[in-house]
C-alpha cells in the first residue's frame, strides 16, 4: 500500500487533499500542530517549525510519498509575515530528512503569488508554470525561492517533485476573510456587500478539486510546477452578482464602494495544460455549484442566528 | 566605534575581510567553527548550522553590522553538496536572529553562479547584477535563493542589505585544488601542468580586492546586489602562460592537453559600473603582480620539498 505523510492536514486544502489521497488508495499520514476532533488517517502532532521535529516525524510515519501544504496561512499577515522565512526553513529542512529515510516523491504547494503580477504580459493572458516570477510579497518571494531551492535539491538527490502552484481556491471550510466567505457572510446577516469595481478576472477553484489535483501530482510522474487552477477567469462583480442572485439579495452587492487596491492585477488567470496533460486532472466543480455549496455551509454553520435574521 | 560581526572570517575570503574591515576602523568580531592560532578581532567559536547558534552569536557581538560569509567551500563538493541546503537554512536563521536583536546592515558573499551561465546573452558580454540568473547548480541555485528571500526579507524589515557576487577570487591562502593554485603548484615541482584549450575568458580577482569590496559594500548604502570582480576577462591560456612566464617554465604549460568540461561557457565576465558607482571601490591589484605575489606565497609554504624537486 503507498503511504503518504502529509504536511499541513488539518487546513482548509489539507482536509480536501486528504481526502483525495484516501480515495486513491493511500495510506495517510497527517501532521499538524493540533490533532483534529475526528482524525480520517493516522495523525501525527509536531510543530515543523521546530528544528527537532522532521526527524522524529519522518520516522514515524515511515511514508514513500510526502505532501507538503504547512506554511503560514493568517489572513492577511501572511503575505508580510516574516515567519515566511520559518516556513522556508522548515521545508528545506523537511525535505532533506524526507530523502535521507529514504522517501521516493514529494508533492508540495506553492502559489500564483510566485508570478509576476505587475507583468503586462503576465496579466493579459493565461498564466503558464513558465511565464515570469517576479513575486512582489514576502510570502510569494519564500514560496519562489522555496520551489527553486526543492526543485534543484530534489535533481540533485533524484527525488521526484512536483509543486502545485495554486490559485484561488474556495469553498466550505474556508474561514479567512477573503471575498466570496466575506459577501455571504454579509448577505446572509442581511448587510450590504461593499467591493471594488469589481471588474478584475481571477482564476477560482474549488477546493474540492485542489485537493484532488494534489492527489493527481502524487500519482503522476510529472516533474516541476504545475498550475491547480480551472484556467477559466471570472470577474469579482460575476462571482458577488452570483452569490448576491443565489440568496435573492443582489440589491446588498455594493460594487465601486470600496477603492482599488493599488497594483491589484487586471486578471489572474491559468493556463492549464499542464495539469491536464501532464498530471491528467481536469476540474469539475462549476463556480455555481461551489458557491451553492459555499453557501450552504455558511448558512448550516450561522444557525439560528442567521435563521433570525433572515425572518 | 561600528561593529561587525563577519561569518566564515577563518575563509580565504573571510581573513581578507577582516582586515579591510578593520581598516576601515571597524571593531570586528569573527565567527568560525575553529578559532584561528592568532585571531586579529574579537572571537567567537560557533557552528551556524546547528539551529541553537545564532540567538547565542548576535546576542554576545552585539553588533550594529553583519558580513555574512560562511558557506560551505570544500572543493569540488561545494558544488553538488546537499549541505548547500543547511546554508540556506542557516543564512535565513541568522539574517532573522540579527534583525530581531537590532541589527542595522547586512552585507552578504554571492556567486558568479548565480548567473545563467548557459546563456548566450550572458556569456557574449559583460554580466550585469539585471542579467539572466538560471544557476546550474546546487551551489548556485541555493546562493541564488537565499539572495531573493533574504532581499525580501531586508526589505520587508527594512534593514539595509547588499550582496556581492564574486567572481574567480584568486591569492595567497587559497588552498582549493582550482586553476591558479594547481598550476603553480606543478611548476614549483617541476611537473607539467596540463590544461583545456584555455581559451575560455574569466573575470580573476585578487582576494584583497575581494574583502575590500565588501567592507566597501558595507559603507556604502547601496541596495541589492553588486558584481565584486575587475570587469577584465583573461583567458586560461593568458593565465597559465604568465604563471610559467614568471617562473621560467612555460615548457611545463601544456595546453590542450585536457578536454573542455561540457558546458563549460566560453566568457564569464561582469560589468563592475555597480560596485564603482554604488559602493565607490575599484579593484587595484592587477593580474600580473596578483599572480606573483600568489607564487611566492606557495613557494614560501612549499618550502624545502620544492626546493629539491627544483634541483
Amino acid at each position: 500500500m503507498k503511504s503518504v505523510l502529509v504536511t499541513g492536514a488539518t487546513g482548509f486544502i489539507g482536509r480536501a487533499t486528504v481526502s483525495a489521497l484516501i480515495s486513491r488508495g493511500y495510506s495517510v499520514h497527517g501532521v499538524s500542530r493540533r490533532p483534529p476532533s475526528t482524525p480520517s488517517c493516522t495523525w501525527h502532532v509536531a510543530d515543523l517549525l521546530d528544528p527537532k521535529a522532521a526527524p522524529a516525524l519522518v520516522a514515524a510515519a515511515n511514508a514513500s510519498h510526502l505532501v507538503h501544504l504547512a506554511w503560514t496561512t493568517e489572513h492577511p499577515h501572511y503575505w508580510t509575515s516574516t515567519v515566511n522565512l520559518e516556513w522556508v526553513e522548515a521545508s528545506s529542512r523537511l525535505f532533506r530528512e524526507f530523502h535521507s529515510a529514504g522517501g521516493r516523491r514529494i508533492v508540495a504547494a506553492g502559489t500564483c503569488a510566485e508570478y509576476a503580477w505587475n507583468d503586462p504580459d503576465v496579466v493579459s493572458g493565461a498564466i503558464t508554470e513558465c511565464s515570469p516570477r517576479r513575486p512582489q510579497t514576502l510570502y510569494g518571494i519564500s514560496k519562489n525561492s522555496t520551489f527553486d531551492l526543492l526543485r534543484g535539491f530534489c535533481r540533485a538527490v533524484g527525488l521526484g517533485f512536483a509543486w502545485g502552484r495554486v490559485f484561488f481556491p474556495y469553498g466550505p471550510g474556508d474561514e479567512r476573510p477573503t471575498l466570496i466567505p466575506t459577501i455571504i457572510r454579509n448577505l446572509l446577516s442581511g448587510n450590504p456587500a461593499p467591493c471594488t469595481h469589481g471588474e478584475q478576472e481571477r482564476d477560482f477553484i474549488h477546493v474540492r478539486d485542489v485537493g484532488a489535483a494534489f492527489a493527481a501530482l502524487l500519482d503522476a510522474d510529472v516533474e516541476g510546477a504545475v498550475n491547480i487552477a480551472t484556467g477559466t477567469g471570472y470577474s469579482v462583480a460575476q462571482v458577488a452578482n452570483e452569490i448576491g442572485g443565489q440568496l435573492g439579495r443582489t440589491d446588498l452587492i455594493h460594487l465601486g464602494a470600496l477603492p482599488s487596491r493599488p497594483g491589484d492585477p487586471s486578471r489572474i488567470v491559468a493556463d492549464t495544460t499542464r495539469l491536464r496533460e501532464k498530471a491528467n486532472y481536469r476540474p469539475s466543480v462549476q463556480l455555481r455549484d461551489g458557491l451553492r455549496e459555499t453557501i450552504e455551509w455558511w448558512r448550516a454553520r450561522s444557525g439560528p442566528s442567521s435563521h433570525e435574521q433572515r425572518n
